[in-house]
């Protein structure tokens, strides 16, 4: 009576590869009225009434994720809000995006079902479409490729070249905290491994296994400057880190910046996991990356319209080009601002 | 004197991942009226005046490509083409791309420049602007994902499901030949593998070589019906096999159809390389796969503006859908029609 409690694997070669899409998107229905046609044809078809913007990336096992500690679900939900990010960047709204997977036969049907049931609660919080992507099979491991589309706000895109002298930067959320998360499960699977029976106690830890592992992206910080009618000068996604974006909104506008490393906004609990590890927490605010925050710059006489809102935090300004790319210590030392973001060779 | 006239190869790893990107992207100048903004800010910005198309695939070695006799210029020419098909076939064309890699370490900087070489020629070749991306490491191997978007003809969007009875199924092309030439290519390898001595001598199969290793998208027919104004009712890629596809078409259209064998387009030197390998050219023509045709069905009425078209034939038509998916062959035995297209897992 009590053999087969354990569900039964589906494999995925008693699938074609027509019935696995089929069965993977058939809860894929299209909402906005911007897509015309979604999964199913040759091309999804859109119409975007304002600038489409589009943004695609991959996700690598071994490389980006490890399944040993990353469940399906929210690798599949991680991999459609990576992207989202890019469009958010841009001032815009995400509207559709295409999911692409390459997997070995050491996945089975359930697994995938695991995968795209996050993609689809992705979709469905962040109001987009999933409508395209590609499956096929992969000689080892599991790669994703997701590509996001949106609609630019009525403000118009907002590129990384346009920030100007003396103009703030500005910061939302915290920063740091997916890194350290990324540590602790790294500890914890390093003692699970050498004693199975160990039960992690993650409790003190929540915050940053989670900003790890179900990052959210900004739409919020969207929607909120275009209710305040601020439009930034320039934005990027920070997810490779803040100083190497600094970097480049200095590079790209042509411009030299000063940030203060005690305005760098910081959670407490990642402060008290930096000390625990006795890592420096400003070295991994700087560099860790993953935290799908958003920079960006905003005309002085705008401050008002953002002072004390507990999502942004002014963590310097832009300055001539000459003056260089400056971190201010908290023992007010000049340093050079360096990029020491994630390196993908 | 003679030493170092082998041109050193340069490892991903002495360059960071900016700096490989901007090296491989550098000659990705953007053409197009539509492309407001291309590589190297969070995402791309576009204008499309009409309805957008996206389609995005994967391709991954080992599985879809072998790079023993795949040189890595054709592979990117291929990833990109392969893209543009789908789009062609919604009666659109292709605008923009974005191409994806991932690639392990035993790849060269040099390597990923012949790949580039590909990429960027295919632009070139097709029109279509390069508009982002993404580049990163892979624990095995060489994986490629494409992106590719289209703006829809002033016809509008030819989809799988607007079929009707008694309309003309047209193909594009000749069929079989990709899937022969991958089946030279695969013989010559096993006789250099057993003889590295051995020089492949594949002037008789040139035709079919080329259609495997640098095939190309029909941007000439969306471009030739436009002109005759004739707008199919349906429209579909036949990569994925001539059979499955014309099956794809009956499904969404809610219909049957009737193609004959002696109808199907065939190359004289796919006919004759079939003999040589004993096959038989219809099984290879309905379900090889790989030649990058469309497929489309047209009111019997406008018959007369495509007649004597070369690079067009009617191989059928389509039925109410209680008559079935009829095959009639040359000794008019009338079979079922079957899927036998290529299988991901």
């Amino acid at each position: 009576m009590l053999e087969d409690q354990k569900p039964s694997k589906t494999s995925l070669e008693s699938m074609g590869e027509f019935a696995l899409i089929d069965h993977l998107t058939k809860s894929a229905t299209t909402a906005l009225p911007s897509t015309l046609c979604g999964i199913g044809d040759d091309a999804a078809v859109l119409k975007h009434e304002s600038e489409t913007v589009v943004s695609t990336d991959m996700l690598i096992e071994g490389v980006h994720f490890d399944l040993a500690y990353m469940p399906l679900k929210h690798l599949g939900y991680k991999a459609v809000v990576v992207n989202l990010s890019d469009i958010y960047a841009m001032n815009a709204q995400a509207t559709q995006v295409l999911v692409s997977i390459a997997v070995s036969n050491r996945f089975t049907l359930e697994a995938l079902e695991e995968l795209y049931a996050g993609i689809h609660l992705a979709c469905k919080t962040y109001g987009v479409d999933l409508v395209g992507g590609d499956t096929t099979s992969s000689k080892q491991g599991l790669q994703l490729s997701v590509t996001a589309l949106g609609e630019v706000s009525k403000t118009g895109a907002v590129k990384r070249s346009g920030a100007a002298e003396n103009e703030l930067l500005v910061v939302s959320g915290d920063l740091g905290a997916a890194y350290m998360g990324l540590q602790v499960l790294a500890r914890e699977n390093e003692v699970f491994k050498a004693n199975p029976n160990h039960k992690p106690d993650l409790d003190p830890y929540t915050y940053l296994v989670e900003r790890q592992l179900k990052p959210e992206a900004r739409k919020d910080i969207v929607s909120l400057l275009n209710a305040l009618e601020v439009k930034p000068t320039s934005m990027i996604d920070i997810s490779d880190g803040l100083s190497s974006e600094v970097l480049h909104l200095c590079q790209h506008s042509g411009l030299g910046c000063r940030i203060y490393e005690d305005k760098i906004p910081l959670d407490p609990q990642f402060i008290a996991v930096c000390e625990e590890f006795n890592i420096d927490s400003t070295t991994i605010a700087l560099s860790g990356g993953e935290d799908y925050e958003l920079l960006f710059t905003l005309k002085q006489d705008e401050y008002d319209k953002i002072k004390g809102n507990p999502n942004l935090t002014v963590i310097g300004h832009m300055s001539a080009k000459a003056e260089g790319t400056a971190l201010v210590t908290r023992g007010n030392e000049v340093l050079p601002l360096k990029a020491q973001g994630w390196r993908a060779f």
